[in-house]
């Protein structure tokens, strides 16, 4: 049984109560818990020493960054400000303080920009590895709270960054979009969105698979990162870079879907906005489901681990 | 360093923002998210094998019940209700689907017992060991929000339950004190309140230090549990009952302080709410700082680990 399959099992009838607007299965959880006209966000995630980041790659400072970071960029898919955070530390048996203190240094250097209080947490034992887990609650407009599940034929779909690569370093100082996806809520009907965090291909089947939609990717468009040219040069065993754009994880960059009409003024506005980070539009919402890809050689049905099927 | 030495060095400085009500430092941090008269309550609390719990030992529903029960515990200490909660996985390589299935029935049993709805959650790796971290959200009324802060001289000690020996079962399915709470801090002006988790005379000072007051505690009024007198009479090697009711952690009862006057107002009124549940006055708060116990050598300084210093 992998993961998905011990989520679906787990998840498929959890207890609920009037405070859930949304459980399981977006971004963050959404709840209403009375404060007019907006909705609390809530995540958690976890990084883990081995899996996550090694010591030995990244600074602790990093570490820090990156565990707050992941779930930053949960709020920033939903266009929610962060509120407020616990952080949980498993520590091994042996730990050195300094480490420690340096590994909090890296997340409230994050929480201090992006307004986010650090309210407690606790401190445990985890013989063997040191484990990190956040929880992260914020706030969003009730009318502001862009969901996966809204993209519809017709819709435009673009990323903001570029892509690929994240291992070679983006993956421990990624900035979460806070302020690029409140602009975008502000600014524009987003149907759509969600940031990516397990691979372009993976993430937007979720918002197809929850819209009840599917999706045209361009391969000439996607941003392919220059991490993942330089990568695929460098070390030619590894993917080609246009699949690295299309599977590989972390890049926590905003994918979202808007009505086609938007277009230019979109792309006007948002490179007066943030004249510093690329905007791209990679595709199209299609109504028949499935994700595929154009490219030379046509329009050919594309994998959640970014492969195209050869006819 | 040890643990209090860590969380005193990581929680000198944390980010703050005006939403925060109280961070780091009593059972919850209590947030101010706008909603009209009322405070959110935002806690974790994490369990992990070989540490608080054995597989040999627990049952997967117990290890569950506990993770979710230690948070709601703490909600239940400001006498607050919880609405939602986010599960966090950490899973050794090789798990079993069925007993991770277990684990869930178990929280979610608990859940629904308290009206707190599951919203999410994530699995992850712990090579090794099962680590769960739940973070959990419950909201309490402004006026009714108890903190460890307010003893004040005057007031009496109470205790719900028994203390002691919760190591040969009751920190597995203790239950925590949500409804004894919330009538309280309804019925009567409660100044300050703690569940106790890491034993009666260390969480005590809890209060006696954030109040800046002492406390003289009656050893025979101490409710020793029948679990602590059994293990003291079978295993003469371990502590005996009183010390036992002192030290031992994982009782998850609350300890509250409440005017003396209400002393009988209070007996008479929570015997018919509660007939089930033993209530106790164990002692008193007094000016001069200081945690005492009374017994019948006289009045002498009892440590954090509710050991009496002999003169």
């Amino acid at each position: 049984m992998n993961e998905l399959d011990l989520i679906a099992l787990l998840t498929r009838s959890l207890p609920a109560n009037p405070s859930v607007v949304a459980g399981a299965g977006d971004d963050c959880a959404v709840l209403d818990c009375g404060a007019p006209g907006r909705f609390l966000l809530f995540k958690t995630d976890a990084v883990v020493s081995g899996i996550h980041f090694t010591a030995q790659e990244a600074a602790p400072e990093q570490i820090g960054h990156k565990a707050l970071g992941r779930c930053l960029s949960d709020i920033a898919a939903m266009a929610g400000t962060p509120l407020a955070a616990l952080v949980t530390l498993a520590l091994p048996r042996k730990f050195q303080p300094r480490f420690i203190e340096r590994v909090y240094a890296g997340i409230n250097r994050l929480a201090q920009r992006c307004g986010v209080a650090i309210v407690g947490g606790e401190t445990t034992t985890n013989p063997g590895r040191l484990l990190i887990s956040i929880a992260l609650l914020g706030e969003v407009d009730q009318d502001k709270c862009i969901r996966r599940g809204g993209a519809m034929d017709g819709d435009a779909l673009w990323v903001t960054g570029e892509l690929g690569g994240s291992l070679a370093g983006k993956h421990l100082d990624f900035e979460p979009r806070l302020a690029e996806a409140r602009w975008l809520a502000a600014n524009f009907p987003i149907h759509a969105m969600i940031d990516l965090s397990d691979g372009l291909a993976g993430d937007l089947r979720h918002i197809l698979r929850q819209s009840g939609v599917g999706a045209e990717l361009l391969a000439r468009s996607i941003p392919v990162s220059r991490a993942a040219r330089l990568l695929a040069r460098t070390q030619p065993s590894t993917k080609p870079p246009l699949l690295a754009a299309l599977s590989d994880g972390e890049d926590f960059e905003l994918l979202f879907a808007l009505p086609a009409s938007h277009a230019v003024p979109l792309l006007d506005a948002w490179k007066r906005q943030f004249p510093h980070l690329r905007l791209t539009c990679i595709g199209r919402i299609t109504a028949e489901p499935g994700l595929n890809l154009r490219d030379k050689y046509g329009l050919r049905p594309l994998d959640t681990h970014g492969y195209v099927h050869f006819a």
